[in-house]
């Protein structure tokens, strides 16, 4: 049996989602489909909409055949970090390949981008210190050192403004750095854009756009069109049963008063809070009655959203640089959850796979996976204390879902 | 102008403070009385029902001419620390004399127990490490030792089990530390004992009979028997306004977010958590519905309630070990409020007082300070947050009331 890997945060599992896993399977020729998958807390710092059980519930329903956990550590780092992690994954699982959507959709453009900044290392770092020093955000840094190399040494290279074709980017270079076996593969994205609202009569939307449509307006049906109806219905049974997805906004108030018992002097020692950033946090802490009211006074052109966002988890959850700074590479994996086909899989591969395959985490004792259920604890607690009661679902105890 | 200094909570001002102080007046033949009043968190380790400004202005209505805080580092310490810091400044603002309530009732017995304990200071603290030893509380381990060595040296001693009795030693042992030539009165508590209920018909209750009235039962007509009307109306408009009295049960949801967001071993960064109790706070806080039920699962032989609530005042308030190391004795009196009477002698006496008299402290530095305007927003934004509106006061901002 061949296995491919993908790596997504499934926020929440939609059409485009089934479209690309399938795709994957082909371009691969595999046999089945491994998801690394992001927990509780995701790539642009903001809490998943359910948690993460629900999402590999719905990635099972949808066609996945074993869904791993990419650990807190990578899943809420900025993109160099999070392939870093995603990759070694998915290597150490025995995928024989990955495939990853793009808006470019071949890979050599992707393979000529990494040589050509790999070949060039110094210069652009270079580069993109100097636009650092001109103010300008890290992405737009990326962007310009990016436009000054292969204009000097012209190919056929992506669109390092694209979202997916940066990740697709950082995923090709942890693969080189990992020296790993494993193939990259790219699969083109297909319709809605990364930000577009979801259509109407569409049946593929950004995840992205069914947020916003879940979070601001009822109409179910136009959402219905674009997610498949495991996915639908695992999305109402959450919202039944909590009365809202977990958002920012949701958490504020929890937020709000995290930040505000902090002295700034405090929040210097979480991850990502640096260069005196932590005023201006407690500052607008202080005024603001909403989490978008907080962030349109945070956000300069210096801090992207996403990364202030980031800096935000680091700090709800409580993920010190002290402690990122004592974290090697991930020394397990983490089963989240396996189809009938995905069991067999690692019954037949098991002496393959380098790691130890995590079920039930109670026994274990590692500090990385304390990270990882300690920020579950929290996305938990602050799930239940909104609609006032009070049981707190015991990630440690949950074990993988088989479906 | 005579002035006699009294060291207070007010949680809430009843008519046994409206006695004390006329008391304290006459025993001292003093013209005016100075109270040093707790701000927001308590000797117990709690929150205060209602603000420092509200509990002033039922302090000035009530008799007191001058209210000065005691800050947070003190106010929330220990018995020794919390009278040190309340003699330091009554001693600071040119009181010639302090009284203080007590179950024994008269001074001379005070001195012989300061007397008994200070003279053989090295043989009572091997008695107190004798008996910690075994297991016993910190209050329990006292007990012992003085018993011991007033037996051993018999003369005409206080009962160091009664509350404020305790208290009372304190105060004199931190005159005699300070070398002030303070004088130390007390007068005998009426009625009331510290933990009995409102009995009908009585006009005196002590205020922890009067919080639970007002938490348990909503028969104000009790209450209103053993509080002066302008005690009553201002605590009816707090709740008018806040709908509760701030109390750890209503801050539970945020308390249990803040303990649950940390690890165990970030809880050892706070004030007097020790010993491992890291652990069985984290444990309780998981499976607990509410602050009673979370006390109950925490408290042991070892450890007096009392003394939990001040660790969870210490981690709720994010006030550290750290920051505790690097401050040292007030370096300013902070001026809550005061009558025309009280303005009067301030302007009379402004050169004999030996510290700066602080009004406006939002153009002060200083880090005691800082602690307590630090502890005040965190009171408030939970006071706030518990009726869903976001307007939080800010502490710095308010100047001293004038009556």
């Amino acid at each position: 049996m061949k296995a491919v890997g993908i790596v997504v945060e499934y926020n929440p599992f939609h059409n485009g989602h089934a479209y690309h896993l399938q795709q994957a399977k082909a371009v691969a020729q595999a046999d089945i489909v491994i998801a690394v998958m992001s927990g509780t807390f995701l790539q642009r710092g903001e809490p998943a909409m359910v948690d993460k059980w629900t999402r590999t519930k719905m990635a099972l329903a949808g066609g996945v055949d074993i869904v791993i956990e990419l650990p807190y550590v990578y899943s809420t780092a900025a993109a160099t970090d999070f392939a870093k992690g995603a990759i070694f994954l998915l290597s150490a699982i025995n995928c024989h390949a990955f495939a990853f959507g793009s808006e470019n959709g071949a890979i050599a453009p992707f393979l000529n981008t990494f040589q050509l900044i790999d070949t060039h290392r110094s210069d652009y770092n270079m580069l993109i210190k100097e636009s650092l020093q001109t103010g300008a955000s890290y992405p737009k840094s990326l962007h310009y050192a990016y436009t000054q190399l292969s204009q000097k040494f012209p190919a056929d290279y992506i669109d390092l403004s694209q979202p997916n074709n940066i990740l697709g980017f950082h995923y090709i270079e942890a693969a080189a750095h990992l020296k790993s076996a494993i193939q990259p593969l790219t699969i083109p994205r297909i319709a809605a854009g990364y930000h577009e609202p979801v259509q109407q009569g569409a049946t593929i939307a950004s995840a992205t756009g069914i947020r916003k449509a879940l979070a601001t307006t009822n109409e179910l049906q136009h959402i219905q069109n674009v997610l498949p109806h495991t996915s639908f219905d695992y999305l109402m049974d959450w919202s039944t049963q909590h009365g809202h997805f977990a958002s920012w906004e949701q958490f504020w108030p929890l937020l709000q008063f995290t930040l505000l018992r902090h002295t700034s002097h405090e929040l210097t020692r979480y991850m990502e809070v640096t260069e005196g950033i932590e005023h201006a946090l407690i500052k607008a802490a202080k005024t603001s009655n909403s989490f978008n009211d907080f962030m349109e006074k945070v956000k300069s052109k210096r801090y992207t959203w996403t990364r202030i966002q980031r800096m935000l988890t680091h700090i709800y959850t409580g993920y010190t640089k002290e402690q990122a700074h004592h974290l090697d590479k991930p020394s397990y994996i983490r089963l989240l959850g396996m189809s009938a086909v995905g069991q067999a899989y690692l019954g037949q591969y098991k002496k393959q796979i380098e790691l130890p395959l995590i079920s039930r985490v109670a026994a274990i004792k590692n500090d990385m996976l304390a990270v990882d259920i300690h920020a579950a604890e929290i996305y938990n607690i602050s799930v239940e204390q909104q609609v006032k009661h009070n049981r707190l679902p015991k990630d440690y105890q949950t074990p993988p879902i088989r479906m």
